[in-house]
């Protein structure tokens, strides 16, 4: 359940979309050249689906095994046979042939185990991974499960202090990458929303997830999680399913997404799927709605939702933000905020699934109006798209995103809803799979002009001409009078009709009333065509000059799930290294300086006066200068602070073993320099503010080797 | 509703609260000598309540005039009468005496009129200034009404893109100022909580407003509300009110937090208080919870609350902060975030009240525990609460927070809940008087205790004796076989009462049945006493040794309303200027750097290319060195682009006059100096962090006073 892609597939009245990874590169090049490097550098990646083939082989060959075995046991069997008169040599040679086909078919077995298992094998070196991560994680209080004295609250995890300050990072240079940076307008919207917002935005209809019901213990489970379960469980580990079955259950997780509730209702009754927990039968699959519903005021009429995404808060403002803007376009708006979401069964650990933070962009851009009048069909978006693509990539990899498991994926043709023009998600590949970290969709017109129908305040953007144009403007006047004759209570209707003809049909009517007198035309409303009297409409081009254009202007709509991305962060940073006894592993995370939660630790190599003066001489300095450190005075051996200070990724550690001169020491080299104390401040600020490098100051200042042991 | 203020009245089980603002000194000095000296000076204040003597005697002499008028009128009544038989000379006097007894009356009537108006006679003017902060703030988008095009929500605002720059700075300076500075633990707990948490904190049962719903619309009101309209109107209003009505009156408004529903209700009938807007007759009050309510997941059967307060999510997360923190007190916890209250009917314009962010420290002290053992009462608890007034008072004023609009008030003993030992509030003057903004309560270990209570888990801290003491320990051993004989079902309760008695009631127990072999014992939850014999019970004085000593923590827990501290902010930062033209206002806010939305606007003087290339150069450097800026290459004149710049706080304008260099403009004192543009960028940021003044840099580069105007 990645929550931005539930952007295109909102208000999809038809919605395919295929789960299946597929890259492609940008069709034209970024605006800007870093971004333009950056998405080409991004975009190289490119999915492998070749293992479908070799699977589908690895099942022939083992069925084919499994077949010459059986046929084997059948031939000694027969020679064994009372009357069948064999000799003990070729009994013996039988029964040897048949081990050795066993021994192939075991072989067999293991190849296709080691092919479907999850992630290919390489499954429980993930899941133990991701354990030794979440155990540092949870220890070190980066996160706590929310709640956990009340047994807690599945889905919903605490930040502890490293985990804050990191997301503190996290958010703060999110802040200077895009809104400083590109000068963007943000804003900040309660998370409180009327249900009329939601509604125009379609989210109230449409913003649920299909739930099935243990029809006798009332617990809920999402229905595409217990048919994508079964499916992955029989393809995984059921070495006997047919190459054909596989194929089938392949099919049906692919199209998993765009299955109708009785699709859905139908696959689990024909694989008679139950509950998981009690093996009772399931009801039938029906929409749950994902949102946190509650009412505002105390008269319980008026319903409010916590909002489900943050980018409603900007398209409401949308009118303000453009006078703000000087009337300008394209500008982008931004906003950082909780969006919520009641999710039927949150079973993702610590990926953050009902209450996350948001991120939000919006670039109200001018030129995409120029697709909508199909002039440069797709070129533009592209380019923005391209730029955007660009600069999340330069955004998550200095976070310290792993370039080689980050991926930008363009939704298919056939995934896109009707409004979108494009849709691109970062993905970012952890011990979960691939998780869908940012989303930027290309929502064109749909979310302005669903407000400006519902709410009646025009949000548009005008275009004055240098000098007014002269256009032809399609004029069409019913007559209602006689409509009103003919039609009585289904003139509304008809008249409607009527004005909302293209040029095109206008002009044939014109022609077909002008030479026949009447014509038939097709009321959709009303099911039915109506024959139209040249005396009911009039219709005509007429010359009028024009002083601006009013459009409705389109949006492209970059989110980032920023609990998602800190996950991921947490995954790719995390590593081990023997300690010196090589008794233990020592945990160590790598983030670069922005992110790392404290930049700085000042450790006195034994407890004595003058290096505890020393350390707060220090201290200071570095508070002036605003670099976050502590200061651990605690009595075990350096190298066990060490340790410590790498679990949470501070970056550099100050070691005083003298009251002159100290060392720093790089946390991922394990390297040391010797400074004097009066310039460890600013030596530090460099280095965490990417002033200087740590090869910078390694050329600069002598490398200190001393009896200080680095680890236990 | 200042949302501080529920937390002592919460779980109240009796709560007198007098609204009367009252000064009080600290008891004693607090602990850090900067904070001390804040706390003295901002302690300084004391609220006069001198006003109350003088208005009784105004009332009194107005009703005297209007006697003696009355008396005049009926004196030339008769002198006019037939048969009266005054000559004309005496009615004329009689008639002069009357007329300046009528001025005198008038004059009287006024005086009485400024004295009780609002704001005594400053209310309009109070109110104008206010209009013109908030259009300021309205149109330069600092604030936007929410949902805005759907007519908004009432006591909903967004920040635009200014106020999200302030509310941004404030929240990084409060980060700086108190998390880092003092090494305090930051957590980040989700907004939706489950019902059980705010059971035990309180909350479901009591966190209560009192309502009354027109009998025939349903609209609902705050029965406070009406009824403290209702006698503010007539005390201001109406000039015939006796002193003693008046009084009556003013009783009301100061006891108005501590009525019940019934006398609540029974004063809206004494008064005949009606639905203002429809005049029909109200219910009687009832409460309202103010938590949103919603359910977590899908089957609606865990109900779940918007939180109202940040600091449950620090309370249930105790256990683990505290050995994170290596088992040691004190310490603090923090945490920045959304709370939630459904206000009844929200009235104070752009103070934010249904939504609003919560900054939430909580210092656990084990020092605080001496108190609970009544060694040095009270003392601790002073100093520690006197240190973060201290710390608070430096967090406001280093904000731009007027300190002579700064008052902290200290509840007085019949205003605390049962369980506070102490609370402190800071309270800021803004047009709607004194707004309480941060709240510094003592909770004592109710919270911890609750939390214990209700989950099970025990929320507590160790303190390890250096060697182990020898303790007498009561021990009380019930024979339950005994017990169960005699009482049966009952057993159980007459167990849990003999396990609870005090050492004294026990020994006094034991003294009894030693002597006597039998004696009466109240079960309080059977409602009764039962004779308990020399056989059921064993009470013994044991001695022990204990190696440790297992406590609850006390909590002072200061709590920051983020939205109102802006708020007031907003309005002690606003003043008017003339323009030089003198037909209109400029508007400046007088933002300190830190807060500033922008620090730096940049300006070419005159459009060309050269100034253009320079403003660009000037605008990279001050990107690289960290400083927010914008251009304004706008062709409106200079003056205009300051006025425009002033009005969104901006502290320090370059405008770009030659290509070598260019001129730093200070916003409040309108000075200019002179600069070479290769060193503009660190002057500015020198100036915006604060490492050197105006003063300082006026002294070191040459004043400008060149033809470009400062104002139209």
């Amino acid at each position: 359940m990645v929550f931005m892609r539930f952007c295109p597939r909102l208000i999809a009245s038809s919605n395919f979309r295929s789960p299946k990874p597929r890259i492609r590169t940008l069709a034209s090049p970024p605006l800007a050249a870093a971004a333009a490097a950056a998405a080409r550098r991004c975009c190289r990646r490119v999915v492998s689906m070749a293992g479908q083939t070799s699977e589908d082989a690895l099942r022939r060959a083992l069925a084919e095994r499994q077949a010459a075995v059986g046929a084997q046991a059948e031939a000694v069997r027969a020679l064994k046979a009372d009357g069948a008169g064999a000799s003990k040599a070729d009994v013996d040679a039988a029964v040897e042939a048949l081990k050795a086909l066993k021994v192939e078919a075991g072989a067999a077995a293991r190849r296709l185990q080691a092919a479907v298992g999850s992630g290919g094998g390489g499954g429980a070196a993930r899941e133990e991974m991701r354990q030794a991560v979440v155990n540092t994680l949870e220890r070190k209080l980066f996160y706590i499960p929310s709640f956990k004295i009340y047994r807690g609250v599945a889905g919903l995890y605490d930040y502890g202090p490293p985990g804050c300050a990191v997301k503190a990072n996290v958010l703060a240079f999110w802040r200077q990458h895009f809104v400083l940076e590109e000068n963007m307008l943000e804003v900040d919207c309660p998370c409180v929303t009327p249900e009329i917002v939601l509604k125009a935005s379609g989210h109230v209809e449409k913003f649920t997830d299909l739930m099935v019901k243990d029809e006798k213990t009332g617990t809920c489970y999402r229905a595409d999680h217990l048919l994508k379960d079964y499916c992955k469980e029989k393809i995984e580990k059921d070495l006997t399913l047919s190459p054909e079955k596989a194929t089938e259950f392949k099919y049906v997780l692919a199209v998993l997404d765009d299955l109708s509730a009785e699709e859905l209702g139908a696959k689990l009754k024909e694989y008679g799927i139950v509950a998981p927990d009690t093996k009772n039968p399931l009801s039938d699959p029906y929409p749950f709605n994902l949102m946190f519903q509650t009412s505002i005021g105390p008269t319980g009429l008026n319903i409010g939702y916590m909002r489900p995404e943050t980018a409603q808060g900007i398209f409401v403002n949308f009118k303000d933000l453009y006078y703000y803007n000087g009337q300008k376009l394209p500008f982008a708006a931004a906003q950082i905020g909780q969006a919520f979401r009641n999710e039927i069964s949150p079973r993702q650990g610590l990926l953050r699934v009902r209450e996350f933070t948001e991120l939000q962009l919006s670039g109200e851009s001018a030129k995409l109006v120029k697709l909508g009048e199909a002039v440069s069909k797709g070129t533009v978006n592209n380019e923005t798209l391209g730029y955007f693509i660009g600069r999340v990539y330069l955004f998550l990899t200095r976070l310290g995103i792993d370039k080689d498991r980050l991926r930008f994926r363009q939704h298919l043709p056939n995934e896109m809803a009707h409004y979108a023009a494009d849709c691109w998600d970062a993905e970012i590949e952890c011990s979960y799979g691939w998780i869908e970290c940012v989303g930027i969709a290309d929502r064109s017109a749909y979310d302005l002009r669903a407000h400006s129908e519902k709410s009646g305040v025009p949000l548009v953007a005008h275009e004055k001409f240098s000098k007014p144009r002269e256009v032809e403007k399609l004029v069409i006047v019913p007559s209602k009078k006689d409509l009103g004759l003919a039609f009585k209570g289904n003139q509304k209707m008809v008249v409607e009709a009527l004005e909302a003809m293209s040029e095109k049909e206008a002009m044939d009517m014109k022609a077909a009333l002008e030479s026949k007198g009447e014509t038939n035309f097709q009321v959709c409303t009303l099911g039915k065509d109506v024959v139209i009297t040249k005396k009911m409409v009039s219709i005509s081009m007429e010359k009028k000059l024009e002083h601006q254009r009013v459009f409705t202007p389109s949006v492209i709509e970059p989110s980032f799930g920023i609990g998602r991305i800190i996950y991921c962060l947490f995954e790719h940073s995390f590593y081990t290294r023997p300690s010196k006894s090589e008794e233990e592993q020592l945990n160590v995370f790598r983030f670069p300086p922005i992110v790392a939660p404290i930049k700085c630790t000042v450790f006195p190599l034994v407890k004595n006066q003058e290096f505890d003066d020393a350390a707060k001489v220090i201290a200071k300095a570095l508070t002036t200068t605003g670099v976050s450190h502590i200061i651990d005075t605690t009595a075990i051996s350096i190298g066990r602070r060490y340790a410590r200070t790498d679990e949470i990724g501070v970056p550099f550690a100050v070691t005083v073993d003298s009251a002159t001169s100290v060392t720093i020491r790089e946390r991922d080299s394990k390297e040391q320099i010797r400074v004097d104390i009066d310039e460890i401040a600013s030596v530090v600020r460099q280095l965490t503010e990417g002033q200087s490098t740590w090869a910078d100051v390694s050329a600069k200042y002598p490398s200190h080797v001393g009896p200080q042991g680095d680890q236990e």
